[in-house]
């Protein structure tokens, strides 16, 4: 179903063998993303590859600066996003996504819900336009799509049993349509037209989680499984359409649930490749949920999930500018990469080597160029007490290192 | 051995039965912290109770200013530093040190041998000075030492196999003395003259951990393992002695050998507390060394640790200032509380969910004060485009927690 020589290209990136990549792509536990209509170097996500970094961007009610999302697209790509999310919400959706579809080297999804709701009326908007806005979003050349198709009316009793019910903003429109409307999800009574679609552009279909928890209180709740359940099902009929699958998780979740997540998933999607959105390990933090993300998708990831969305400092507070997006992309690679070194990926601890002999050489530019923020690293050097030498201010003479280093040559010496 | 009424105070803060805590600090699984000439509230580290974070400060030979090394006390104590440790080794370290003990409320511990090298050039400082240094620092109320004594001959040659050798610098200096003296290590050598003083002055030894590894590369290795050895012997030495005992530990170590790290130290060591710096799990992110230390510390902290030191963004870069300060205590808050609550530690979800109603019914001011850093939370918000409502700017009218909230509502309407 997917092209012979994009697995070539992705296994060649991963360095990988294309055969073994293949099994993973043609069993829907890894997939290749890219439109069929883009112009760009497609993506792998999933069994036995790097773990990938989302980053969400776009405009909102309150604010819409093209250039600023262009600026942030730059960013994330610059500090090691291998996909972004334009999440839009202000005016001009369209030519926004349009731009940034041109700009931007990498995949990009949308969450068609949200244009769907915006150009009509929460209760009037019916399946003929979100079936057209998402056929819009594919013919400009959306990568992948998120779509909430598996929260159906079943699941709104379960809601109401919640502290902070549903979180998700595609999520919530959907339920509050459901039930001014007292009928079921449209995308998932029509999911089979939905599927037609993508599968003619080619583009993945990233079933959301309109129900992932949004406290600690509502994890792995009825309410969540009962959405993953259907989402099992979904992938079923998805990949049997020819459609690729990746599924989307929680959320807030604390740290000894995370594994029980992951594994769920795992086992009632049939292995599909588990993008998250976190999980925040904790509810107290807002201003440093990019860390509390970062805890839980670091461990998220080494149990088997295969794509993070990163997570701003101002989530939870508001939209993030292009600073926020720079420090959510570096925290979100950050978990991403300590996941695969302790997954054992092939070459992973390589970089981590790297950096320690240039430690160990008290080498600071070299330091300074295998950072994973060049830059933040040479600037926080710079505004420290000025030390006259190769140590830092943190020990000055008292350098472990340097005394290590003399300790270790002298060593070399003797021998 | 410990006083029952220091108990008391500890099982009444901490929300459990006296009998409780008195069994473990009994079996040395907990410890009470507060020198005998200290003026604090006693503080219990270790099984039962609540993970202690513990943030360094202190001045350098490139800078001192106790002044703001006040500033960075009362800053910690702020954002919920449980303890502070010393490590000056700038000018006046006894004026520092007796400074910050007049104004510092919360225990504070030292780590001698840094004073006892500056009083006398490395080769020519002898036990007689190390002594004397710790016992001033006693007298001067130090609640608790760090002291690098499982640090012996036999691991030099265990060090010249490392990547990046000592990275502690106490265990530096250590190292350095042995291989220039040709002689065993000063503190193991005269380990029992040591518990002497410490146990005069109710002070909890703190048995650093002089070869943690500095790099993943090193972690784990065989030079680490020995010293944790060595502090098992020692454990039992302190104890048999009156001497209450923490464990250090490590360090950069990747993610899946966290697990294997405390289950080690808990079993070599008899259950003593363990006290980790970190860990780091990956070495390319300079700038960024509070959050891979959180992710590191909150996993840690699970499986066993009791006691997280604060790592500050300017980890290898240089000295932290206040701002640094902040930030690491923060961070480290966040770690010690989401292993609190994965734990399952009586009341430590609480917080969490005060904060979720707060959020369910969008009361910022409630969020705000909850918050684990309530300045910055208010700032973001500030700083985010202009909202005329309740919402935030990230979604704005798309806000899923205010549509949710109506839903909610209507739901209760009905009934």
């Amino acid at each position: 179903m997917v092209d012979k020589e994009l697995i070539a290209a992705v296994a060649k990136s991963e360095g990988i063998a294309s055969a073994a990549l293949e099994r993973s792509v043609t069993s829907g536990r890894a997939v290749i993303v890219k439109n069929a209509r883009r112009d760009i170097v497609p993506l792998g996500i999933g069994e036995g590859l790097r773990t990938k970094i989302n980053v969400n961007l776009g405009t909102s009610p309150a604010k819409t600066d093209i250039e600023e999302e262009l600026e942030k697209v730059l960013v994330a790509i610059k500090y090691g996003a291998d996909t972004v999310m334009d999440l839009s919400t202000g005016s001009d959706i369209d030519g926004t996504r349009r731009r940034l579809l041109k700009e931007c080297s990498i995949p990009l999804g949308t969450v068609p819900v949200y244009q769907s709701f915006k150009l009509a009326e929460h209760p009037k908007t019916d399946i003929g336009t979100l079936l057209k806005v998402i056929e819009k979003h594919c013919e400009d050349g959306t990568d992948f799509v998120t779509l909430h198709c598996g929260l159906t009316k079943a699941s709104i009793p379960l809601i109401k049993k919640r502290l902070m019910g549903v979180v998700s903003r595609g999520g919530a429109l959907l339920v509050k349509w459901m039930d001014d409307n007292g009928k079921e999800n449209p995308l998932y009574e029509h999911f089979d037209d939905v599927l037609e679609i993508l599968k003619e552009y080619e583009v993945v279909i990233s079933l959301g989680d309109g129900l992932r928890p949004g406290c600690l209180k509502d994890a792995s709740d009825a309410a969540q499984l009962h959405e993953l359940n259907v989402l099992g099902q979904l992938t079923k009929r998805a990949r049997a359409a020819g459609v690729q699958v990746i599924i989307e998780g929680p959320g807030h979740v604390p740290l000894n649930q995370i594994e029980f997540n992951v594994t769920e998933q795992k086992r009632i999607c049939d292995g599909a490749p588990f993008y998250v959105l976190g999980p925040l390990v904790t509810d107290i933090a807002p201003g440093y949920d990019h860390i509390t993300a970062a805890i839980g998708g670091t461990l998220a990831a080494y149990y088997g999930v295969d794509y993070l969305c990163a997570v701003s400092p101002k989530e939870h507070l508001g939209l993030p500018n292009v600073e926020d997006i720079k420090i959510a992309t570096v925290t979100s690679k950050i978990a991403a990469h300590a996941a695969d070194i302790a997954k054992g990926l092939p070459g992973a601890r390589k970089w981590d080597d790297e950096m320690s002999q240039a430690r160990a050489d008290l080498d600071w530019e070299k330091m300074f160029k295998l950072a994973v923020d060049p830059e933040t690293a040479r600037r926080f050097r710079k505004e420290c007490p000025h030390v006259d030498s190769d140590v830092c201010s943190m020990c000055g003479e008292f350098c472990s290192v340097k005394i290590s280093k003399g300790l270790l040559r002298s060593d070399h010496g003797k021998k």
